[in-house]
């Protein structure tokens, strides 16, 4: 244990560590571990779904809808109903869009900002006080949507069942409190799965504010990377037996089923607030890319065949994520320098460092040639408040890269922890 | 004519037409000329596309870029080339998008509804009596956009040669007018392409207000009908020399080269635009689809061979317009009952019936079984003062049903036309 090692024990520690970190330097390293994207390897297993739609294909669907023509606002009803079968509600309430959930989330704050689904309420734009409650840490891109709409984001710390939900009840009295970011299942970062009994407390949430939404972003509901996936209760379900229907708002893409960027997304919610929503989608657009939705309907069928097909980008990711988590195991966890959980499913590991050294490690990190998330992304504002939380995000670089780039990360993790203990 | 007909000349013309109305409505049918959809042909010879890109593809562009994988938010490279050089403006200012231009524009008007590219300006939505000029007829989608977003629009009256100027010029000098629709050339619905005088007044226009935008839709870039197309000025090229460089924004889309929603979109305008709309996509999306950028690329490589491409669709729709116009010259401009001008491009021809009659015609239409875009909608708020302007959209039928249907159209003119003059 660093922590209970005399000043002169830790000085050889750091003599004889930094001239590992000087060799490790000398390596002129270019290894990025800091995005949730996928390996080239998983974008060719991926590539047999390009064949399904030819010249010689008919492009009118099952449905009988002409997928080259325009029209058809609400998706292909192929679609809605392997996207409704992907965020756990009715294929009816689903509306299919394009490339991007982010954009769909990014629409509808837009949208709640300028006009309001209720006659007698504000829009969003008009509440000068607007906030949004972002369990942390979180997601980057979330936090970058209530940032640029104006939203005072608070943190609402997340437990290993989900945010915190006595915090989230006490904070949603204010009427001003607008929204939650929830990424509820293999959060991104932190790889939580959100347990039945915080799925039905926001099933039972009471906000003051009519409008209040919760952004339920299923980024990664079938990305297992374990055969024993974690279960997440249907909020969908939950709202209906506690009649808050129009609380949640539910998106998912197939970002990192198919394509990085040329997958499909969809949102899905209630009869008061896909109307409203479809209201402006109506005006802003003639329809989506129905030629893809086709490709992604007739590739998959259905959703038990797109879950057997995450299976081949399981095998890519477990390893990855396995070499990562071995080597925290082996050189950090008895050291007593990080707390992590080792994920069951998703793109991300999250580690919690000494406080105060999240920065002093990416630093390090990068001066030997190693890109990390930056410090504090996965807080609003990039404002970690202890400073130690990094996001690493093994899915990407090979596994002969990986491994040289968790040891850079293992060995930055010790100089920073000995730099601290030795003040 | 009509117009110097006797009462009993028109009575007996009212009980001969009526015969025949009566019978064609016994005819049931059941046809459509209301929207710019390309035909089923048309999507036919689309479909080669479909097959550059399949599961022995290399996804990596020629300029390096893996399609499968997030990022590049400009667009690929080679893509930012082909719909710079249709847009006529240099490529390293387009920003190539997703399928759709309404939705680039509806996203400009929106981002400058929330913030401004300037800091000692108001966002737009903070000018509550903000306007948007509006040449008509127009585009009804175009309208709606600005309606939606709360802009008084502005009627000004198209020619010959394109927007009014004199009454442009005269408008832009009220600070809250912050915007004008054109789309320059084959003009929705009236086929006008701007002349160069009227290019040049656009590049010299002075408006008050600074955040003054056109909104420049080049729809119709390259989709003739004839073998000497239109030839637009460039707006771009213009401006640089009036120094108006950040007047213009451009729009363009493939949505009536390739496949209509599934096509790709792009937008292009100066430094400070860009870097000003780029800031928001960025928080919007992680990227647009560069797979089916990728597509269009590798399937035209060039401007050129698009154009030649085109060839294609103008076989199906030249002999549609035909059609239609034939049948126009023949029955109703030899009685004066419409005027109008054989378009050479675009989708659409316009006309101008006796003041009074085109809602009239559209129900007369409509209960015969024959759809036409409801009368008004080329006008703001659908509100056509004279009530006398009906878009015609010959391309999506087939040639017996649009002979069909324009033969309808032309007995609903005349019974209108009469009951006008009877009265």
């Amino acid at each position: 244990m660093y922590s209970e090692a005399g000043k002169k024990q830790l000085l050889e520690m750091r003599e004889s560590i930094a001239d590992q970190y000087k060799k490790i330097k000398g390596f002129g390293l270019s290894l990025n571990m800091s995005r949730g994207v996928p390996s080239i390897d998983q974008i060719e297993i991926v590539k047999p779904m390009l064949d399904v739609i030819n010249s010689d294909s008919s492009l009118v669907s099952d449905s009988n809808i002409n997928c080259g023509l325009y029209g058809t606002m609400d998706g292909l009803p192929e679609a809605k109903k392997l996207f409704g079968d992907m965020m756990d509600v009715e294929s009816d309430m689903v509306f299919v869009g394009g490339n991007s959930s982010l954009n769909m989330m990014f629409d509808a704050v837009g949208n709640m900002m300028y006009k309001s689904p209720y006659d007698d309420m504000p829009s969003w734009s008009q509440v000068e006080d607007r906030k949004f409650l972002c369990p942390v840490p979180g997601y980057d891109r979330h936090f970058a949507v209530t940032e640029y709409f104006g939203f005072q984001m608070i943190n609402v710390p997340m437990r290993d069942d989900g945010p915190d939900m006595d915090i989230v009840d006490e904070l949603v009295k204010d009427p001003a409190v607008k929204g939650i970011w929830c990424i509820p299942k293999y959060s991104n970062p932190t790889g939580v799965t959100y347990s039945d009994e915080v799925v039905r407390r926001f099933a039972s949430l009471k906000p003051a504010a009519k409008d209040f939404r919760i952004f339920w972003d299923n980024a990664y509901a079938i990305h297992e990377l374990t055969d024993e996936p974690d279960v997440l209760l249907s909020l969908w379900d939950e709202c209906k037996k506690t009649g808050n229907v129009d609380l949640p708002l539910f998106f998912c893409s197939t970002s990192k089923v198919t394509f990085s960027g040329a997958g499909v997304a969809a949102m899905a919610g209630s009869d008061l607030n896909m109307k409203f929503f479809k209201s402006r989608y109506t005006l802003q657009t003639i329809g989506f890319d129905k030629i893809n939705m086709l490709r992604h309907v007739r590739f998959f069928k259905n959703i038990d065949n797109m879950k057997d097909f995450m299976n081949l980008h399981k095998e890519h990711l477990k390893k990855r994520f396995d070499i990562v988590c071995d080597k925290l195991d082996k050189e950090l966890v008895p050291l007593d320098l990080v707390k992590y959980k080792r994920p069951k499913g998703g793109y991300f590991v999250s580690v919690e460092l000494l406080d105060g050294t999240a920065k002093r490690v990416v630093q390090l990190c990068k001066e030997a040639g190693v890109t990390l998330t930056g410090a504090g992304a996965t807080y609003p504002y990039k404002n970690d408040p202890d400073d130690s939380n990094i996001r690493i995000a093994p899915s990407f670089p090979s596994t002969d890269d990986l491994a040289k780039a968790i040891d850079v990360f293992c060995y930055c993790v010790k100089i920073a922890a000995i730099e601290t203990f030795s003040q």
